[in-house]
This record gives C-alpha cells, structure tokens and sequence, in this order.
C-alpha cells in the first residue's frame, strides 16, 4: 500500500548540473530555448517521483521566463523543489542557474512551476502524499502554487 | 531599414510534422515532456522570426498543458501562430497534436504561449512590425495576448 | 479491411519545418548531409503512412540531388508527396527547401524519390490502396515513377 | 599544391561498425532508415576526403535499395570504396551489412552510391586527382560510374 | 592573475541526476556504457573547473568499474569531488549512484578517478590552485591519488 | 551449446571511422572527451560479442590517457582487439587514432583497456572461449592483461 504520510520538500529536492556544449546550443552560441526546457522537465520529473513514490507525466507548465542566456562552455544548474501536492498531482518549482565554473559567477537563467499527475501501472491518476508544509516559506509557496492552480482550472473552464 | 508595417498573422504560421521514435520517448513508451517543449520552442521560434524579420530569442512560456500522450509510432503536428506583437516582442500560440498516421486519428496532446523578444546582431532588443489583426478572432487573440501579457509583467513586479 | 478506394496526393501532403542548430551541422557550418537526409527519410515515411494506412519501411531513394546548402540559424523547409502507388509500395518526392526566416529568401536544397513497402504487423507487404490521378502533372508524376521503377527493377536483375 | 597523381581505390577504403542502439530505432525496433542514411554519408564523406585531400560535400545519392534490415542489438557494418573521379567530384560505392555479432552472420542491409564536389576554403569546386584503375573490377566500377553520371546529368536537363 | 590559495574539495562538489531514457539505453534496457562515461567526463569537468578555475581537458581516467547497471526509467546520481591537485592537473573521483525514484532504493553503479589537465586559452597547460586537505579523509584521498599517479607515470615510461 | 574452442585476436578485430561533427565538440572546438569515451566503449563491446559469441556488459576500464585532441572536420579512428579472456570475461585494447582525412597525417588521441562480462538471456555471467595466443605479441599482450587484473582484484579487495 503506498505511503500517504506527509513528507517534507527539503526530501525530494533534486540538483543536475550541465555543461553546456556545442550540441546544445542555437546559432548565437548560447543555450537553444528547447533544451533549457527539456533539462527543466527532467529535473521536475524526478523530484515529482522521489516526492509521490509513483510514475509521473506533465500535466502542465506555468510563468516560465527567461532571464539572461548561458554560452557553450558555461554551466546550467537546475535546482527542482515540490511547492505544492493536490489530490493526484504535485506542482514543482525549478530554478536554472549560469555559471562560469572557472569564475563562480552565478546569475539567473530560467525559472518556472511545473505541474504532475502521478499514474499508476495502468496510467490511471493516484492519490498522492501531501506536503509537510514547515517553514513559513513552504506555506508562502503552497500558497501561491494554489493560487496558480485556481487560475489554471478557470483557464481551462473557458 | 526594417519593414515596420503590419503583417497578418497568416503570413508567418509554421507547422512541422514529427514521427515520434524510441529515442523521443520516455519509460513509458510515449513522447518525453522535454521533447515536445523542444519542438515547441523550435516551431515557434522559426514563426515568430518569420513575422519579424530578426533572431528571437525565447522570454517565457505560459498557460503550457498537456492533454493526451503520443505513442512512439505515432506523429506530432506542431503549430505556431503569432498572436500579438508588443514593441520588442511578440507572443506565439503554439498547438501539438497527436495523430495516428495509419488512421487518420488526430487528439489534442498540448498548447502553450510562447513569448520571444526581437534581438538585433549586438543581441540588443529592436522594435517589431505589428500585427495586422484582419478576422474577429485575430483581435479575440491579441486582448488575450494583452491579458496574459499584464499578468506577467505584475507576477514580475512582486 | 483495409480500405482500398483511390485516394489523391493532397490528401497525405507532409510538411517539416526545421530551425538549423549546431547539433545539425558540418565543420563549414552547413547542414551535415546525413541531416538532410534523416528528415527525408521521416517526411516521407510520415506521408506513406497517411496514405497506405499501414506501418511503412523504406525501400529505396533515387535521383537524391543537392543543389544549395543551409546554414546554422536557417530553416529547412521539407515538403513528401505521393507520385505512384503501386501493388505494396509506393513512391514518395520529397522537396527540401532552404529559407532565411529573418528575410524570406528560400531556395531548393535537396530533392528525391523515396520508395515504401507497406506491411503487416507481421512486416509482410500488404496491398496498398490506388493514387487517385487528378491534374495533368499528377499523371505525369505517376508515368515518370513507373518509369523510375522500370529502371530500378532493371538495375536489381543485374 | 594538391598532388593529381592517380591514386587506387584502396587507398581510401572507409569501414565503421556501429552498435544499433534503441536511440538509432524505429517503433518496429529495427534500425530507422534516416539513421542508415547518416552513416553511409559520413563514411562515404571520408573516403571521398581520403582520396581527393580537399573537403567535400554531398551532391548526389542513386540507387539506393535497402534489402533487410538490422535490429537493435545488431551491428552495422559500412564500407565506401571509390567507384570514378570525375573532374571535381567522385562517386563512392557504399555498402551496409548487418551482423549479428554473437552467431557471426552477416546479411546485406543497403548499398547506394553517393557523389560528392571537391571544394576550397572558398567552397569553389576543386580539380580532383584521378583514380588509378587496377583490376577489371575497377574499370567495371568506373563503366558504370560513368554511366550513372550521363543518366544524372541527362535528368538534370530536363 | 590567478588566485593559487589552498581551496577545499567541499568547494567544487558537483552533483548531477539523470533520467535514464530509452535514447541512453542499450539493447538490455540498462544505461549504455558510453553514456555513464559520458557523464561521468561531465560532471568531473566541471568539478576540475571550479576547483582550478581553468579550463580543463580529460587527461586520463584510472579504476573504473561497473557494480550494477541501471534500468530504463530509473535515475543515474553522479558526484564529483577533487582528491588531489598535482602541479598542472587534479584528480577527481566520480561515483554514480543507481535510484529508483519512485522506492528511494539506491545502488553503486560506477566509480572511477578522472585526471585533468588545466590549460589556458593557448591551451598550454598552467599552474592549479592547491587542494586545502582538511578531514583525514582528505588526506587519505591525496595519498590514494599520489600512489595512482606514480602508477600511471611508471606505466607511461614503459 | 556454445563454442569453447580456443579463437585468436585477430577474427574479432573491430575498426569503427568517425567524422567528428559540432555535436561531438566541446567549447574548445576538439572531441568532447565524453565522446570518445562513447566510442570506445562500443568498439569494444562489439569486438568482446564478436570473441564470446554472447552478449556483454562492460565491466571496467584501466589505463586511459588522452594524448593528443581530434578537431571539427578531422576522423577519430577506433579500433578494438582482445588481450585475454578469463572465466567469464575478456579485456579488450582500444586505440583511437586522429586523422586529417586531407592530408593523411594521423597521431594517437586516446588508448585504454576495457574489460567486459559475458552474460546470457538471464543476465548470469557465463563461461567464455579462450584467445588462441599466436604470436609472441599476442603472448605479451595476455601477460600484461593479467597483471591488470591481478591489480584491479587487488584494488577491489580493499
């Protein structure tokens, strides 16, 4: 029987760190839009998994925007926390990063909240654990993630 | 001199049509999250570079969802069109549909907003050609565009 | 049962359009021919199975010419149309077409003749549904890839 | 300055062997035939550079016939031996074998033969050295080079 | 000029989590070879980058072996962390951890020592920061370190 | 039941030639280390299936040192022979060589000893055919396999 015990993020949180190289660039020499997202979905997908115990599809992404570009030979850390766990899904907040390993700067790149819907064998949706919301911080984002939930069905109505 | 006068919609839309194979897909036997958000990106890049006549460069995505999976075998139809143009940018309604090629079954698999700033060869932020809006639904278009466009700049204020 | 009624070229008409990142290319920053000639591939496939209805598995390629290459930062353009049904394949012209998105200019860069056997799920080829002949040129089509055949028939005996 | 002495065939032999893996797949999980297109021109590229010394690109492909295909788990043996050297291109034979590396047999998977233009730093066509022809299967070789080239050209025209 | 004070390995700990996707996988389901080295060069690379801040070349690799493999759907954790810095080059052992998401089950799956070369931008190598040994541990790691690289050196001799 | 009879190198040769592309690159514009660790790992793997007559799984890798970088537009030849075979696994030699397939001047990149396990349909390992030692080389090459061994079991006891 699965586990329906809250369980907090800090258990699930889920670090990848990329070298950005030629084969993930676009014709400016920075990182290519598609690949960025394609890290961000990764990431989410499996702090989603270690959070619900089961398999994971994307339901949905919300307020993605870019900050400033990563050149080939600069690094992506993408950095994925739960905000939020509803009945069958979870919504996870990714944050990429630039670095220059060689310098240590570090700046903004990409954040954005992906949304779950956790599946059984059958791909069938399952109930899902909840959060164990501890610090103010964590009921600041299960907050804000309910909020975007409640805009996201309203969307969807129309 | 670029060309700043008004261009319909119809004029840059960009379809690409994918077979989705092994290599796309996850453990499930379906199209990866991250590779769908590529074409998407993809699709609407070469769009929204079409209506401005200047690299773009991608700035944020919202309101992405996913409606129901495609199985390795099957086909991605991608489709973008340039929903509103600002003064450096322009947003991208992008659908994906599932289609089964042997049959002829078509679904909805997932829609987005893509959001590309105009960058000129210094990588600086030019001024696009607007959109000349020429049906009723282009204009429906455009006010959501405007809508969307005004969440996002106060969701960035807080 | 699978349908066999006649079925014209438009109704299976396949279009990729593909942004030329650096994954793409050559040491001279064109695209790499494999490249080109994986989308080929695809398109047509794609087509063959809107037409057959059946899985497809290629056969052959003639007459594949370049004439102008891409380069990194332009959009490949692929067009697959039916030009002969015959009694289990049939025969694919596929048109790829360079184009600068940022000012319009296009150009042909590679055309060719893909051959398909449709099959079972136990891959043995199963009859395909006629072409419909409509127009003058799609008479013409069809003589030339009879004509093709003759010719690769010829050649196999050899 | 380029050496124009004759060369044999022999010299620019070009073999890879390659490892079918699921990324190189179709959903029939045999090798995806754009995947076998991409090997045979990067092989054939090769051989093409060995011979002449110049940088080449792809020009041409005829002939092309797939005869049985290669599963995953297999193993994809491409060899290109020079056919004719024209003016400034050549035209290389290339043939894919499939091999089941554990029981040792070998079946024929493909066999095309791809032209390519000898080019400059410029990219302006480059006279190219001849071939020496040594064996009567050499001369047959260039016989029917020389006649798939008139067949080429006598397309072309039209 | 470059700052050549003593830095602790904890400083350059590089963390990367990958989805294992049918694209990584061989015949068997199970993560392909190549791919695990692949990341592996990855992730040490980046270590090596943030520990010298220079850019740094693969130089060699000592050690490696595989326990057991990781499945299709799973997740690959690899961890870098410096264990000695020589005159012009450092060591870093890698070690990727096999999860299941979904059980929180984990497993050795590869460990391995990566030597690197820092170079400048004449790709010239240059002088690295020392390694700050702090724990016993990190003492014990140099001394591991030092006795591989006589190893290498005596067998490059040979 | 499978062969046991004594085999020598030289059946299970395997060469693999690669035209090194932008997508094999890293930021300095030479082969991605990672790359050719891919390479090597499947040349290997192919000779180890051609040797044993069954499917393998790499097992570990000894004494791999860079020696000189492969550009954009150069060839990485690999090659790929047996040194010894032990109980239920055989090491194999990897060498890779550049070369400017231009002017034919070739230097060594990349050597390492690769050791697989041959396993059967369940996965075990299972017994594999002794090398057949012909020449005096093949003698030397099988003692220095020995002695890798005996250190690497050495290393694992600990």
């Amino acid at each position: 029987m699965p586990d329906l015990s809250p369980k907090p993020a800090a258990d699930s949180i889920t670090t990848m760190t990329e070298l950005v190289l030629p084969t993930h660039a676009n014709s400016l020499g920075t990182i290519f839009g598609g690949q960025v997202l394609a890290w961000i979905d990764l990431c989410a997908a499996i702090c989603a998994q270690r959070h619900t115990g089961w398999i994971v599809t994307t339901a949905g992404i919300d307020d993605l925007s870019f900050e400033r570009p990563i050149h080939i030979g600069q690094v992506a850390c993408v950095t994925a926390r739960i905000t939020a766990a509803f009945r069958t899904s979870v919504e996870v907040k990714v944050e990429v990063f630039g670095e220059a390993a060689t310098t240590g700067e570090r700046w903004p790149c990409v954040s954005a909240f992906v949304t779950f819907v956790a599946v059984d064998d059958a791909q069938k949706p399952v109930q899902v654990r909840p959060l164990a919301l501890v610090s103010e911080e964590d009921h600041q984002h299960a907050a804000d993630a309910n909020e975007r939930r409640a805009h996201r069905l309203a969307r969807r109505k129309r």
